[in-house]
C-alpha cells in the first residue's frame, strides 16, 4: 500500500531559487535531519502535523516552507518520505560532494579539520591554509599547511566551494576577501565578527550572543521550579 | 492614540515554564531583536502579520509561539512593541546581567574574551580557564588565567552561570563534566562534538554541518541564473 502510495504520487519540483526565503532554507536542512529520522524507522508516510509535532512548529508553516519547491504528495495523504528526503537532498545540494578549504590552523583550526562529521554529509576538507611560517608546510590531517598567498590558485585547483574561516577575529576580514576574490561564494565563519562580502556570498556565522540569549531563558526559569 | 493603546493593553503574563518547547524558546531572541530594531525606529504597534514578513514565518506560527506566555495585546490590534519587547526580555532573562567563564585561551577562546558583543547584551566574562601551564597565570583581556582545577571554587565565588567552551574536541567532554560538577548548567559549546550532559543542563553547540547545509542551496541555486 505505502509503494502504491509512492507511485501514485508524482512530486512536481518547481522553484525560482531567488523566491525561496533564507529563513526557509535554513530550515530545511532541519526538514532533512527528521525525515532522515523517519526513514530509518521505515516510516513511509509522513503527514505535516507529524513533522510539525516533532519540530515543533505549525503545519500551516511546514506545507508553506515546503509549497515554495513544487506540490509534494496529496492534500490530505501526507507526504512521501523518501521521496520527500530525497527531493530535499536534491534541492539543498546534499546529495553531490562539496570541497571545502579551512583557514587557520590553530586549535579551533586543527579541530575543524579533524571533524569526523564533515565526510559522512558530502563535506571534504581538502586544503589547509594558516599564514604562520612555522605552520606552512606541516601537516594537519593529512593536509599539507599551505600559506594564504596560495588561496586563489589552490582554490581554482582543488575546486574548493567552501571556505571555513577560524582565524582570530582580527585578521577573518581580510582572509574572508581573499576568499571571495578567489570565488569561493560560501563561507562558514567562526570568528566573532560580521565580515562584509558581497551579495552573491553567503556567509554563516557562530553568532555566540544569539545561542547564550536562548539560554538564559533556562537559568531564569529552571525547570525543577514550578 | 499609540499611548492611548499602551495605556488600554495589559498584558497577563503567566506560563509553565517547562511547556515552553525549546524551539520556541530559541526563536525568542529573534523576536527580541526584530522588535528592538522597530522599537529603534519608533514603532509603537506592530501585527503578527508585519513580524511575520521580517522574519519570513507565518503570522500564526507567531503568534503560537507568544501564546505560550500569556496574552499579549488585543485581538485585531496588533502588540504593543516596547511591552512585547521589555516582557520578552524580561521572560528570556536579558534584563538582567550573567557572568560567563571562557574555557580554552588558545586563538578562538582569546578571541572569545576580547569579543565585543557580549557586554552590551548583559553577559560578562569574568574568568579565563586553560590546562596548559604555559598559559596559567598569564593575562588575557584583562584576566588572569586560571588552571581548570581552579573551576568549581571560582565558579562559586565568582557567580559564574555559563561555560563557553573553546578548548580541543578531544578534551571538551572533560571540561564540560568539570564545569557541570561546579554547577554550572548553561554551556555554549564550540567545539566540533555532541557533548553528553544531564537534562537539567544546557548546551548550544557550533552545528557546522547545520550552517553548511543551508550554504549549498546557494551552490546548488546561484541567485544569478534563472
Amino acid at each position: 500500500m505505502a509503494s502504491g502510495a509512492g507511485r501514485r504520487r508524482r512530486t512536481q519540483i518547481h522553484y525560482v531559487p531567488g523566491d525561496v526565503p533564507e529563513v526557509v532554507v535554513q530550515r530545511l536542512p532541519l526538514y532533512v535531519r527528521v525525515l532522515a529520522d523517519f526513514e530509518e524507522q521505515d516510516m513511509q508516510v509522513v503527514s505535516s502535523e507529524k513533522l510539525g509535532t516533532r519540530l515543533n512548529m505549525t503545519p500551516a508553516q511546514i506545507r508553506k516552507d515546503l509549497s515554495y519547491f513544487g506540490r509534494f504528495g496529496k492534500q490530505g495523504r501526507g507526504y512521501n518520505v523518501n521521496n520527500l528526503v530525497s527531493t530535499l537532498r536534491n534541492i539543498l545540494g546534499l546529495d553531490i560532494s562539496w570541497n571545502a578549504a579551512v583557514l587557520g590552523m590553530g586549535r579551533l583550526g586543527r579541530a575543524v579539520v579533524a571533524y569526523p562529521g564533515f565526510e559522512p554529509e558530502g563535506f571534504r576538507v581538502v586544503a589547509a591554509f594558516d599564514n604562520d611560517e612555522r605552520l606552512t608546510g606541516s601537516e594537519v590531517g593529512g593536509l599539507r599547511v599551505q600559506a594564504m598567498e596560495e588561496i586563489p590558485s589552490t582554490v581554482k585547483s582543488r575546486n574548493i566551494k567552501i571556505g571555513i574561516v577560524a582565524v582570530p577575529a582580527d585578521s577573518a576580514q581580510s582572509v574572508i576577501d581573499a576568499l571571495v576574490k578567489a570565488g569561493v561564494r560560501s563561507v562558514l565563519n567562526y570568528a566573532p565578527l560580521s565580515p562584509k562580502v558581497p551579495s552573491s556570498v553567503k556567509v554563516r556565522s557562530v553568532d555566540p550572543v544569539l545561542a547564550l540569549q536562548s539560554m538564559t531563558y533556562y537559568l531564569k526559569n529552571p525547570a525543577d521550579v514550578h
